[in-house]
């Protein structure tokens, strides 16, 4: 085994066979673990984007923010009901491509699309950010390493991905439930010692007037709260059976837990009179009022650091299942739809990494410069997702079509209307770049079709293809031209010519004079070994062994129409790969010129040193 | 002409022939810009690397400055006299490496060539970082981008270097002489103006007593003064005929100017009670208070700046010289021996600029934290230089041979001395890395030389060698077998079986079922137009085409002993380099799985798109 291979398979563990497909299935307490960490650690930042927008008009107006939660809460039943029919809809993963498409058609369906891949990419990229943030204000001394540990973090979830499913389902299982016990503790200690403040709040002064455009942002910003909710729809596969009806059950606990802990800290946070400031997270506030400076306190800082960070690994388990369906559909490389070795998606995982990675690098792991661009693709998908299933239920007309029809549609006007807040009120923080982003991604996938389309058209069989090369009869006889590419006289070229003499009757033997051949001596030699097959020497006064020698074959090709002509290239093959950093990579070059030229037949004789 | 070839081309410049070689030679002013700014900026940093040690005995002793810097000028006069009889004894170009392996042996030559290789690497990191601190000391902000700066300046030398000897001479010699003329305009006002400070100095805290040890340390530390003497010698061969006179000449005029600048500048910092700080430098100090802050002042620093910058280009014109003399001895990869389009060792400009960009990297473009490290190996080969010398002359007896070995036997003794002191005054500082680094360095050259010998070995045409495939007589009938990878049935596939037929008589088809084959339908489709070929479906329950391919040639290779079989591979040729990332890149994985089971045929079918 390979040194590759060794790493490899301790790194991510031994293959799977395919017949272990099934297997990989998770339970309603692992799936909530594993799709919902997105959905639930937003209550870690949800509060505090509210109260930030709302302390420009100064802390009198802070107490608006409850009000705003309630509508976002009231916006999450809308949803979770409106999810609820599409999981039964499509009970075999109903995401806001599949519906969109099938419903409203080919392009609202790549909108969709490219909304959600924008999202998870933003999603993984925001949650490591904010986690590392976190854990740098704990320990400043870490602080200048905040890239380096973004992308340790990626590099750690990716693996845990890679081995599949279950295990990584079992990895986050215990941080997902720790940090919903801790956010549960925290409002219910903070409502059993009632509503004294322990601390007087600074007094905020007032930079904006308030206005309408400003709770609009402030609704707006807790929308972050919502980032995630879809995932369930889209899993829908990854559950035991009955798989509709477990995501469902699954759908309706996450919403709750969401819902109970973004209006328990909501409240919290405006009865004790909490004002959003640097270098504090609102929840960490609360934390120390409530549990002092102690154990407690760390405990619920370490659990919410966790969940954010494992808040990324939502779109490892959605973004590859995207992916492969964008693939099978052409839109995207199909090596997407490959499963590796452990029944994962890994090319999915890999690329959703990578370019994590890159936006972790450019933003240098700062979540504010990252967080305007968040949320809009989110909502779009919400929209095209709603709208669509309202089609869906006027085209089936199945039983209860009428409700589900109404709720859908209910879902898709409110979600209209938000995303529209959020556009216009986030425009020129962030939201522009992602309105052109889309189309850009829709662009992409419509290239890429047409690349395959052409393809699978020049590669059919018809009646006309075999004009250019006769489809032979079985023949006996050699008759085939060879050029043998001869670096100089030793076992290798003569390996190489033996191989050629078994295939070819008119055999060339080239050598490229790069200004350092003594001429005479190698014609002797290659004559006292060689005598029946000429030895031609090329000059390159340019000092190039690929111009002459492609320019060659071209001429021989010319000259040898309506057969094939084989090019054959004697190759070292060194016992260790740094050896070869002590040859020529010339082939390669010589490859790629001779494509150029349209040489078809490229034969290596390898030759083990 | 290919995108690359045109940014190449727009780059560097057209290719010169072979035969324009002799005409990129430098005259003795071009010569001395080239090969010389390493040596002479070094007299913007000398004088105050010896005031710097100093000063840690206080104000009072910066006096002694004076005689140090008159004892390395005294050096410089013996290394000098010194490299005149070795630029004498070898005109086609005498380095360390030459003089040293031809006269001490093949461990000493190959020592001194180490220490050249880490010291021309050094070279273009410290004039480099150098360079960039003292404009980003001018221009703050420029400062957070000091690392990309350095690298920019590394691609700007490079890209100069690529684009050949003489035509990068001409971008260096204005910058080389506006210093020149600077410095000496610098020392003559200043001397003209007489002795009073217009500035008083400050009185600097004794933190050490004055001991020998704290001498020789500010010793050593001017020492860096001498770095880039050697330079001339090595480059012998790029002046015009007659070469070794002109080369003299030019090394006399050179140690002549470094001399009196280095002189100069040391007693005007004397008489003007100059004092290192941080943040300015001493020629800085010096220049405000001899021009005042006015036009003078900045062109003088302007000038410093190009020169340190620029400085790095005499080991652009050295190292890749020296590379390839090692190469050539195949001491280093071959690839270094060859020249590029412009005549230059552009393989060697390559790699040199990699490690010094690794280097600005590693150190965060630092100079503090590498001038230590720096003239270690500059004096290991001016050592192992003249006491190759001294053997030279005492075996040729040559005219005048007695004066030759005197004047080289001194500079053998003075260097091994200063060698001496250098070491040990530095050790702690960084020199150990460069004593652990040199004897690395020439582990390294003569692994590389083993494999080298190796291979020709095993190349080497015997009576023995044609006992596996025996040396066949031209044969006419096809009697080969051969194995067609079939991915689908399509014309890629057909024409590509269309070749096979016409070299092999036993053809077996495979194809690889990943799990997502419809078996019955492949193997219909390729009945209906290949039916006297059988196609092998082979299982993949691990969902690889590598290994379950590479296994079955395995097995068809060792079931036909005794003849080549071929292994044929049809392959997808897309029409722009951005389409090959939506095909599978399994062929490469392939040809490494097949190189492991030691496969020697592989012949790819190319199909263009």
């Amino acid at each position: 085994m390979s040194f590759y291979s060794r790493l490899k398979r301790y790194a991510i563990g031994p293959s799977l066979p395919t017949s272990a497909a099934s297997q990989e299935r998770l339970s309603i307490p692992t799936a909530l673990a594993v799709l919902s960490s997105d959905a639930l650690s937003s209550v870690a930042y949800a509060t505090e984007e509210i109260l930030h927008v709302l302390v420009l008009a100064g802390s009198g107006v802070l107490g608006l923010s409850l009000p705003i939660a309630l509508g976002i809460i009231g916006l999450l039943v809308v949803v979770t009901l409106s999810y609820r029919q599409t999981i039964r809809a499509y009970p075999s993963g109903g995401g806001a491509y599949t519906v969109a498409r099938e419903n409203l058609g080919l392009y609202p369906g790549l909108l969709a699309a490219a909304a959600l891949t924008i999202d998870y990419i933003l999603t993984v990229t925001v949650s490591i950010a904010a986690g590392i943030a976190a854990l740098t204000s704990a320990v400043p001394s870490l602080y200048p390493f905040t890239v380096e540990l973004c992308l340790l973090a990626i590099v750690f979830i990716a693996l845990a991905n890679l081995r599949g499913l279950r295990e990584s389902g079992r990895l986050f299982v215990v941080p997902t439930y720790v940090f919903i016990v801790s956010i549960f503790v925290l409002i219910l200690v903070g409502l059993v010692q009632g509503n004294s403040p322990t601390t007087i709040a600074p007094n905020m002064p007032v930079k904006e007037s308030l206005s309408v455009f400003l709770i609009l942002r402030a609704f707006a910003a807790g929308c972050t709260a919502m980032t995630g909710v879809e995932a369930i729809s889209n899993g829908v596969l990854a559950f035991h059976p009955p798989e509709w009806k477990n995501a469902r059950s699954t759908l309706l606990i996450m919403s709750g837990l969401l819902g109970s802990m973004f209006l328990g800290i909501t409240y919290l946070a405006n009865v004790r009179q909490i004002v959003p400031v640097d270098g504090q997270t609102v929840v960490s506030q609360l934390g120390r009022q409530i549990f002092g400076n102690g154990f407690f306190y760390y405990f619920l800082q370490i659990a919410t650091l966790l969940i954010l960070v494992l808040a990324a690994n939502t779109s490892y388990a959605d973004f590859p299942r995207l992916a492969s369906l964008l693939a099978r559909d052409r839109f995207l490389p199909r090596q997407l739809m490959l499963q590796g070795d452990r029944l994962v998606f890994s090319n999915g995982i890999l690329l959703l990494s990578l370019l994590a990675a890159v936006l972790i690098v450019v933003f240098r792991g700062n979540v504010n410069a990252i967080i305007p661009l968040y949320a809009v693709g989110v909502f779009t998908s919400f929209t095209l997702s709603q709208a669509g299933m309202v089609r869906h239920w006027f085209r089936t007309k199945e039983r209860g079509w009428r409700t589900s029809a109404v709720i859908n549609g209910l879902g898709a006007i409110v979600t209209t209307i938000v995303f529209t807040i959020i556009v216009s009120t986030k425009f020129v923080e962030g939201a522009w770049l992602v309105t052109i982003l889309i189309p850009l991604v829709v662009w992409i996938f419509l290239i890429i079709r047409r690349h395959y389309h052409r393809m699978s058209e020049r590669l059919q069989i018809t009646e006309l293809n075999h004009d250019r090369y006769p489809l032979r009869p079985q023949i006996d006889t050699i008759s085939h031209p060879a050029v043998l590419l001869v670096g100089g006289v030793h076992r290798g070229t003569i390996e190489a010519l033996d191989y050629t003499r078994s295939i070819a009757d008119e055999i060339v033997a080239v050598h490229i004079d790069v200004n350092n051949t003594d001429r005479s001596s190698i014609q002797q030699q290659w004559e006292s070994v060689e005598p029946d097959i000429p030895l031609i020497i090329l000059d390159s006064p340019y000092r190039s062994i690929v111009q002459p020698l492609s320019e060659f074959v071209h001429n021989f090709e010319i000259a040898h129409p309506h057969t094939f002509c084989t090019i054959v290239i004697p190759v070292f093959v060194t016992r260790h790969w740094w050896e070869n950093l002590l040859h020529n990579q010339t082939i390669w070059f010589l490859k790629s010129a001779l494509r150029e030229n349209r040489s078809r037949i490229i034969t290596t004789v390898e030759y083990y040193l």
